[in-house]
């Protein structure tokens, strides 16, 4: 008995030591997660006379890059790099110059393609599923006016949805970032678990959530954001139709047209957030038509004006401090918040974590 | 004015002549489906020495390959194959030998990894996005007591759900085939287009779709359908808990767990289709526990037991073909659906486009 004990306390500690990242498809050893956030990489290319793993970007919490990979006799091509930040990040292999996918990772479309990507683990458990009430997250179609095209929104609606049909809900509109697409919130995002949780602990309001494709140049994003997306979820669900209870943010690029878009239609949102966002530098007599001319109004009708960046994000950080000082002189009243991550989805997560609870109070 | 008219005339030609496949990630030009459908295959690859497309699988509807690929002086690598069967088909590219996927297509889960796929467009639309009312597909993560690990499902809802919170819907069960997952009914297949057309068309009944992951061993996914997945979606959803609203069916391996959670649970389905099911001898006297050997009994029990294939998959065909003809000497009802397709998507679209409106009635 005793001796059991044993084999299966050493068992589990041999099995902690690295274990396969939750990223990879079912079955695949690798990429693998060690106790200390090294990450192992692994790829069959017995033909290739060099391998190489790429971190995509250059603040990635993976390193910067290329990590060359060594062969072994059977043809397999390992590198075991130093830890890495915990998160989800984006990454790719190159096969002799060829820039190829890991065929272990599931993909996540980023980078304007379908990319490999890996989830290293953090000490938190906010964006983990946990036994509390799941929502659902629908793939929904239809026919855009502005585009002329079939386009496809991704909807989370909370746990207690289904089972009270009188009840109609608060939207956050959220977008994702350049080279993304609808689906990045929950996959990479997570946005559905982060939700599931802050509800269920009543941190956040039950709210839907609203996700699309940006990717489609500033202007025609807002005009399918203003002209048909909203009237189609406001037709399909059970929403609340005021600007009282209709938010937008975004991340990188989707955070400029998150402010973008609730700057300029301040009829529709009172809850306005910017993750790690694309901003220039802000003007408090012309930026967004002038609407931060008169403080007074503005702070009598904007609930939340929200900034997030990383504080390993150089470029983005500045950028959100520099529009929050520059508003709070202003008289404008806003949030700044930071952590302590990249230009990646570690950040945008702790984001939502902070902004949600804040929103449609 | 008629010059214009002339060379728009002249460019929707042009561009009809060769357009992206719909499979394609946005922007990407290639693969092109040509009017005749050809299809042109690209990529860059400028260090490469030898480039090829290879269809997935022996009777896959681009034809056998691989497909040498001819190498331009900017490094784009270039093929045209002849004339492709209607449909989605999977592919990948061999650079170097090295097996990849094209950085253009979307990726499907299929082959156990995510893998490149083309849908070369057929004269019919009943698969296509059209202006009816539109259900959703939604993603439920649950924890599975038979796995211990959470487990996603997906789930159309018919147009209607929404709106009539006091109607309850009956249910098919829908699997994939090998190697693919939950997400392969919704992409690959457009189960969700399928039905809305069906509902819209007053074709078939409005029903609620789930749809799992099989690849886990056909005794575990049996457990995890029975003692998992019907109680949460009876529980979650607004089900009709009976066995005359609940059908289960899939396709290849998905058919043969199909046959056999149906068939060793007539108390729980009244409705049972197989698509190109992977399906062994049937014993009239011993087969799934001996079920048909009561014809009078099984007959008044069960609503619709039904079996497809396609006529360019011989192996599945005959496999069909012959369970039907035993069973109809044993004088067991039951439909056999031929429709001229491969062991591939466009068999098993078609498959619900026949089994959907036999159901529930």
């Amino acid at each position: 008995m005793y001796r059991t004990f044993i084999a299966l306390t050493v068992a589990a500690a041999l099995c902690q030591a690295q274990r396969p990242a939750s990223s990879n498809i079912p079955v695949a050893e690798y990429p693998k997660i060690h106790d200390d956030l090294r990450v192992t990489f692994r790829l069959s290319a017995p033909l290739a006379q060099k391998v190489q793993m790429q971190p995509g970007g250059g603040d990635n919490g993976l390193g910067k890059g290329p990590f060359d990979m060594v062969k072994d006799e059977k043809g397999f091509w390992t590198v075991t790099i130093p830890s890495a930040q915990p998160g989800f990040h984006y990454y790719w292999l190159l096969v002799d110059g060829f820039q190829t996918n890991d065929p272990s990772s599931e993909t996540f479309f980023g980078w304007n393609r379908e990319t490999s990507g890996v989830e290293v683990p953090d000490k938190v458990d906010f964006y983990e599923p946990k036994t509390v009430p799941h929502g659902d997250v629908r793939a929904r179609w239809y026919l855009s006016k502005t585009t002329g095209q079939w386009r496809r929104a991704y909807i989370y609606t909370p746990p207690d949805y289904d089972k009270n049909p009188g009840a109609r809900y608060p939207v956050l509109y959220l977008q994702h970032g350049s080279g993304e697409n609808e689906r990045g919130w929950s996959t990479q995002g997570r946005v559905n678990f982060i939700l599931d949780n802050l509800i269920a602990a009543k941190k956040a309001k039950p709210m839907i959530v609203v996700m699309e494709n940006g990717m489609v140049g500033n202007k025609v994003f807002g005009d399918v954001v203003m002209n048909d997306l909203i009237p189609m979820i406001d037709d399909e669900y059970r929403t609340l139709k005021n600007r009282e209870h209709r938010a937008i943010a975004g991340l990188s690029m989707g955070g400029g047209q998150a402010l973008q878009i609730g700057l300029t239609h301040l009829d529709q949102f009172a809850y306005i957030g910017s993750f790690s966002g694309a901003i220039r530098d802000f003007d408090l007599k012309t930026s967004y038509g002038g609407v931060f001319a008169d403080a007074a109004g503005f702070n009598k009708k904007v609930r939340l004006l929200w900034f997030g960046a990383g504080t390993s994000e150089e470029r983005m950080h500045t950028a959100a401090q520099q529009a929050h000082e520059t508003l709070d002189k202003g008289g404008i009243k806003n949030v700044f918040y930071e952590c302590r991550f990249a230009h990646e989805w570690q950040t945008w997560r702790y984001d939502l974590l902070d902004f949600a609870p804040r929103l449609f109070r």
